[in-house]
């Protein structure tokens, strides 16, 4: 009998199941819509049939060994439950850990969306083979995670990995979080929507203003394919959130000497159009950057790593 | 018989050696000054010379566990040599440990003096009792150390801890290390200087003026107590580099979550004139610090946390 694991991704938007075994093969997957806006007890019994129809469905097939569950939001690890969780109203202070355990009758791993998807990566990405590393998940906000020799590095409340808020602009745009010019509010999906809504009021891309013409809405997509067809002022803005990026990594760089840093969600894609900045502030803000020998590229597994992460998390139990 | 193991603290300046036993306790101490412009054989041999007159003074009163040495400079731990280190000029590429160990026919443990000093303050300082911390030494540089779950975070090259390059402002003043804005070239003790020598020269600062028709030379200890009398100029320097070392410990807790920041170096001492602007900065950017919990605090050891810790690492083996 293999032994098998149940990955649970609990997105604001999806919420996605996946058995996965301990070599990393994908056994079956379910996805279904988050229903965020109705009460959380509805979601955690989607969350309940999900796994129960997977588990039964594989209950010839292996043997299962834990859930792990990722979760948007800060948690306190200790007693998993939820301090703050933008994408999921309503669920601060809720106990997500002990209540999937006790409908479920089976042990429960849980972990922060960003560490799950860097522990993803780890095992099965960008970063198979390494010792260490640090994902950044450049989505409509900016999470990651750090995998130090091998297991999530949490702090000791459980928060770390926050780098999205980074200071990389002194004055830079206002942050949902407090602060200002953050990593987040300058690279992330919606910093870009941000920025291509204003060359647009100001009549500075001409790519962007003709997809108005045309009934769209100004999606970070958009700016991806535009600035490829040459528009300028697309262009300049995925330059600037490589700048950005490239500086928060050169602080990460010099503090944590990492091999490996992988850069994924949904920005990622853009990769062609904001990694050469990126590399050029690396360059020029860390002196402990070694050319061939640190790395930074792209995650490989794109949406799945939070699945294969958190099916992780369970197959390793506490060591992870 | 005591345990006992040799520290040494090898300065641009000064060449210290201290016996320390397990528990802490100090036996004795040399201090020389560091023959730095002579050839590096000259600081080897002076080195050598203390460590074996401490060793035979000792020779009666405990066994000697091994020779603990911090070195300014980034250091390739795998082979022990130096890849740069501006205050030892022509060290560059020198394998100083195994140098050491050949002279003495003793286990040497080399490390990067901020890394040792940060042990040192873990150790008998202000991080006794916590699992982690972050060492900030606001000296003439800005150097750092990370002790993560009780030993020295190196990094894969053994580079990590490099927090004085850490990008504070994005289009700051420049720094040694090729960058700009980097939390060295605003809050260390020369940047210090270097904003009050030009306060100075835009006639803003009275008390500065009177210090140079005494014949005095700015240095940040001139800067401190002009502050402290009152001088408005010299508050505001330290107010901004507090600033910007609230901006750096934001991105150190949002990314690391440790319960413990440790400010050390010559600058800690005016610490009642920066850290208000240092935590209004911190409380303000980074959403994971915990008030109460997210410790941020003066060094304790001051000039000595570096020999203890220099101790610690021979005391602990490789386990440090």
């Amino acid at each position: 009998m293999k032994r098998f694991a149940i990955g649970v991704d609990l997105g604001g938007t999806n919420l996605r199941v996946a058995a996965v075994d301990d070599t990393g093969a994908l056994l079956d997957k379910l996805t279904l819509a988050t229903r965020s806006r109705e009460p959380r007890e509805s979601v955690v019994r989607d969350m309940r049939e999900a796994i129960q129809a997977l588990r039964e469905k594989l209950a010839g097939v292996g043997t299962l060994s834990g859930i792990g569950v990722g979760v948007p939001g800060i948690i306190y690890m200790e007693t998993g439950t939820l301090r703050q969780s933008p994408n999921l109203p309503g669920w601060e202070g809720f106990p997500v850990r002990q209540e999937i355990e006790q409908l479920l009758g089976a042990r429960v791993w849980l972990d922060n969306d960003a560490n799950v998807a860097a522990l993803g990566e780890f095992w099965l990405g960008a970063g198979k083979g390494q010792r260490s590393l640090c994902m950044v998940t450049l989505g409509t906000g900016v999470g990651g995670g750090l995998i130090l020799d091998g297991k999530i590095w949490r702090g000791f409340l459980g928060f770390a990995g926050e780098v999205g808020h980074i200071v990389v602009s002194e004055s830079g745009a206002r942050c949902a979080c407090g602060g200002q010019g953050c990593l987040e509010s300058e690279s992330s999906a919606s910093a870009i929507v941000r920025k291509a809504r204003k060359a647009l009021t100001e009549g500075r891309s001409p790519a962007l203003s003709r997809g108005m013409q045309q009934g769209r809405e100004v999606t970070s997509e958009m700016v991806f394919e535009s600035a490829q067809a040459g528009d300028a002022a697309c262009q300049a803005i995925l330059q600037s959130a490589g700048r950005y990026l490239g500086s928060a990594l050169a602080g990460l760089v010099n503090t944590l000497n990492l091999p490996l840093y992988v850069i994924g969600g949904g920005v990622a894609a853009a990769w062609d159009l904001f990694s050469p900045a990126m590399f050029e502030e690396l360059r020029n803000r860390s002196y402990v950057f070694c050319e061939g020998a640190t790395l930074v590229e792209k995650a490989l597994l794109k949406g799945d790593a939070g699945l294969y992460g958190a099916a992780c998390l369970a197959l390793a139990g506490d060591t992870a």
